[in-house]
C-alpha cells in the first residue's frame, strides 16, 4: 500500500516536469490562486464592496459598475454615476486587478487601497465624502462591532475602510481557465484553432504588450502606433498624471483576461465585439490586417483566458439604526 | 441503545406538546420554511432577478430595489428609476412576499409572477418593453440553453421569464427569526421587554391587520383611520384598482417580517423609523399615543421578527455575445 502511493506521487512528479517547466517560457503566465488573505478583513470589505450607503443616494456601491456577477464591469460604453451621470470612460473589470502595476486607465492610482476611495469622492461616480461615509459607517453598530474585530481597535477611517476593499478585491483572481489548464499541461484543454490563435497573437506581437499571469496591466502604451485612433473620449492617459506631453494616449494595457465577459473594449468601450477590437488592435498597433479567419482565431484563443469566477455568498449588510445619516438621493 | 433512542423521542415529543397546540392560537404564526421549489427553476430566476439586461440601461436589475444584502428593499423613502426617475412609492420588501394576497402596495398585481412583469415596462423604473426584454434573453446563449432545460422547449416569452423570477421569489422567505423560535417553544428566545412589547402590539388592536405568517400582507386598510394621514404622496392604493371610492387610501398592510431592515416605513417612506412608524401608527390608527416606553417596547417586540436571510451563491450571469442587443443607458 505505502509502495503504491510512492510510486504513484513520483509518476505524477514526472507527468508534470515538462510542462512545469514549459510553461514559464509562454508569455501568458498562470494565473496564481490567491494566497495570504487576511479573511476577516476580506469579508468586511466584500459587505463594504457592496454597501450602497459609500455612496449619496444610498444606491451606488462598487459592485454597481464593477458587478461580479458581469465579470467585474457593468458592461456598458462609459458607467453611470450619481444622478445618471455618464462617465468619462470605460469601467475596467476589478477581476485580476490586484495583478495590474497602477489602477485606472491612467493608473492615477497605486494600488487597489488608493483606487477604492476614488470612486466614493467623486462626484459623477458614488457623489459622497470619505467623512461623509466614514460618519454613516461610525453609525451602524455592525460595522462598529466588525471594524473593532478586524483592527483591534474602535477608530473607523477611510483608510481601513480602502484596506478592506482592496483585501476582498484581491481575493478575486480567476485561476483554472482552458488557457491555464494548457499552460499546466493539459494538452487537450485548447482545439487546434484556438493554439493557432494563440501562435498568431505571439507571432502578431501581441504579447509584446499583452503579458504576463493577466495578459495586460503591467505596462502603459500608447494606443494609436501604426495609425491614430479615433475617438470622442477626452481621456488623456498617462499624461494626465505625468504631465508629460509623451505619455498623451498612453494607456494601461487591460488585462485579456476574462476578456468575453469584459465587454465592450477600449477605455472609451467602443469597441462592441472581440472582433471588432481584435481589428483595431491589429491594424492600429501593430499595422496588421488579420484575415476574418486569423481574427476569429484569435477571438477562440481569447475566450480560452476565461476563468474560474469568483463564488461567494451574497454579504447581508448590517443595517442602518435611528442614529444613522439617512442617504440623499434627489438633492 | 434502541430504548434510550425511543425514551429521547418521547420525552422531545413531551416537551414539544404544549407550545406547538399553543401557537396555533397568536395572531402571528410561524413562517414555514418554504417547500416544493422548481429548484432550476428558481435558479434561472435568480439570474433574471439579479440581471440589468432586462433594463433599457442595462444598469437596473429586480435587486437594484430589492436588494437581497439589505433586507430585501433599496431603504429609501421612494426608488430611483431610470435616469435616475424618483419613483412614486416605497420599494416594499421582496422577502415572504409569497405570501402577500396580492402584490404592489395598492394590490394591482394579484401574484408575484404578475409583479415581476410591472417593474421591467414601467417607463419610470427599468423602461425597458416584454419584447425587447425577450428578445435580449433570446440573443444571450447560455440563457437559451437554460430556458430549454427548465422549460423543456425553445420558447423563450414574459410569461416564462416572470415564472421564473417568481418561483425564486418564493425561496426568499425568512424563518426562524427570535420570534418563531418563541412560537415553537424556545420561551427563552424572548425577553421580558420583547414580550411586553409583544402584548402590548396584541392588546392595543395592531394585530387587528398585522397578524398571520407576515404579520400583514394579508388585507388592505386604510392609512389614516381615527387621523388623516398627512402626505405629499399621490398614491391612492386600491381606489386606483377598484376605481371605487371607497378605497381611496387603502394599501396592502405591510409586512412586519425583517421591519429592522427595510426601514424607511409606509407607503412613501417617511417614517425613517420604526419609533415614528409605531407613534404614527398608534394615533391614526388605533387614536392611541404611547409612551415612549411603551413605543420601545413595541419597538424592541417588532425587532425579533428578523429571521434569516436567503443565503446564497452570488449567480454569474451567462455572457452577452455579438448578437445581443446593447442596452441604451443614455438614450
Amino acid at each position: 500500500m505505502k509502495m503504491k502511493t510512492c510510486f504513484i506521487t513520483f509518476a505524477f512528479g514526472a507527468i508534470f516536469a515538462l510542462p512545469l517547466t514549459g510553461f514559464t517560457a509562454e508569455p501568458i503566465q498562470v494565473i496564481e490562486p490567491v494566497k495570504q488573505i487576511n479573511l476577516a478583513l476580506a469579508e468586511l470589505g466584500k459587505k463594504l464592496y457592496f454597501d450602497p450607503r459609500l455612496s449619496q443616494s444610498g444606491w451606488i456601491s462598487c459592485n454597481s459598475c464593477h458587478n461580479l456577477s458581469m465579470g467585474g464591469t457593468d458592461n456598458l460604453k462609459t458607467s453611470i454615476g450619481h444622478k445618471w451621470a455618464q462617465g468619462p470612460i470605460n469601467a475596467p473589470t476589478v477581476l485580476n486587478s490586484s495583478l495590474n502595476l497602477a489602477q485606472f486607465w491612467d493608473g492615477r492610482a497605486k494600488d487597489l487601497k488608493e483606487q477604492a476611495g476614488g470612486p466614493i469622492a467623486n462626484p459623477g461616480e458614488m457623489a459622497f465624502t470619505h467623512e461623509l461615509a466614514v460618519s454613516t459607517l461610525e453609525n451602524i453598530p455592525g460595522y462598529v462591532i466588525e471594524f473593532r474585530q478586524v483592527f483591534g481597535d474602535k477608530e473607523i477611517n477611510i483608510d481601513k475602510v480602502t484596506d478592506a476593499i482592496a483585501e476582498f478585491e484581491k481575493t478575486l483572481v480567476t485561476p483554472n481557465s482552458r488557457f491555464d489548464r494548457w499552460l499546466l499541461g493539459d494538452k487537450n484543454a485548447l482545439t487546434s484553432e484556438e493554439l493557432s490563435g494563440y501562435e498568431l497573437f505571439k507571432t502578431s506581437g501581441c504579447t509584446a504588450c499583452h503579458n504576463g499571469p493577466a495578459a495586460g496591466g503591467a505596462s502603459f502604451q500608447k494606443m494609436g502606433v501604426v495609425e491614430p485612433y479615433q475617438t470622442k473620449s477626452g481621456a488623456e492617459g498617462l499624461s494626465a498624471v505625468t504631465g508629460k506631453d509623451a505619455d498623451r494616449f498612453k494607456f494601461k494595457v487591460p488585462t485579456l483576461r476574462n476578456i468575453e465577459l469584459s465587454y465592450p473594449y477600449f477605455h472609451d468601450g467602443e469597441a462592441a465585439t472581440l472582433k471588432e477590437a481584435v481589428d483595431i488592435m491589429g491594424r492600429l498597433q501593430l499595422g496588421k490586417k488579420y484575415t476574418d479567419q486569423e481574427n476569429a482565431s484569435i477571438v477562440a484563443f481569447l475566450k480560452t483566458l476565461t476563468g474560474d469566477q469568483p463564488a461567494f455568498t451574497l454579504p447581508m449588510l448590517p443595517p442602518s439604526t435611528d442614529a444613522t445619516p439617512r442617504p440623499k438621493p434627489f438633492e
